[in-house]
């Protein structure tokens, strides 16, 4: 295996281990539990939940891989604190949307080649992106499964 | 700059990243809230950073950069439970230890090359690492950064 595919799959294998490791938890725990605070006056489970699949949801446009499918979940669980939206999808309908997703990511990156990969993501213009070329969509992967471990070590702390 | 030393610093950029951001938490927080619980009977503060500085000093065997530099911290943060070892470190000789391991990795790290990351760590025989050879030190520090980041989702919970 060439190194930059190398480095494809061990970027990608972390995300996927990560998805796999989360998914392990939110099997375990309740609904009720999730709409507990994973510490007292913090943020609840079903809050992070929203917002990671919103968070993942904004990677779409970002790896250039179509439209959002879940736009309104932007404002409850990313512009907003939790708690301050009170109309919310239910942990049961997060969930779906969090499969419905995982599984779309899966197609999408079945079909994305190591160029694609290297390639810039759209929030850096190619001027820029000449400079700084790890400002890449492969980059974008890096940063998002950091984001989703941070808040794993959140949500298991609801069990 | 070629791929693979582009993967490089994609993968030690988001490591050294994390350890920043968890040094602007750490320095906020007093060694007081560290000796608390993140969540009502879950690790306290103190054990964490302990474990963090534990496992980053195992990764020095992984990485084949040296030997240990604290294995007293085996046995209190990764072999036992938080509270099982009464006798440990203050918080001020762990953030001590924090700072110190640290630097090491950097003036380390300042010294490995490409090809260096992209070869098998200690933990793999050479024949398993041609057939997988995403085992190599790179994949050390992606995973790491990861269990780095899963913790510090905890830690900031304290403030």
């Amino acid at each position: 295996m060439i190194t930059t595919d190398l480095c494809v799959k061990m970027v990608l294998d972390r995300w996927n281990g990560s998805i796999e490791n989360l998914n392990k938890h939110l099997t375990v725990l309740s609904d009720e539990q999730l709409l507990k605070e994973i510490a007292p006056g913090k943020n609840r489970g079903i809050y992070l939940l929203g917002h990671l699949i919103a968070v993942h949801d904004d990677m779409l446009r970002l790896l250039d891989m179509g439209e959002k499918m879940f736009p309104e979940l932007y404002e409850p669980f990313i512009k907003q604190a939790d708690k301050v939206v009170t109309q919310i999808p239910s942990a049961a309908e997060l969930r779906a949307m969090w499969a419905k997703q995982n599984n779309m990511f899966q197609e999408k990156f079945a079909k994305t080649t190591t160029d694609e990969w290297f390639s810039k993501h759209t929030a850096v213009s190619e001027e820029d992106f000449s400079k700084e070329p790890h400002r890449n969509k492969l980059n974008i992967m890096i940063t998002r499964t950091s984001h989703l471990q941070y808040h794993t070590g959140q949500l298991v702390l609801l069990n």
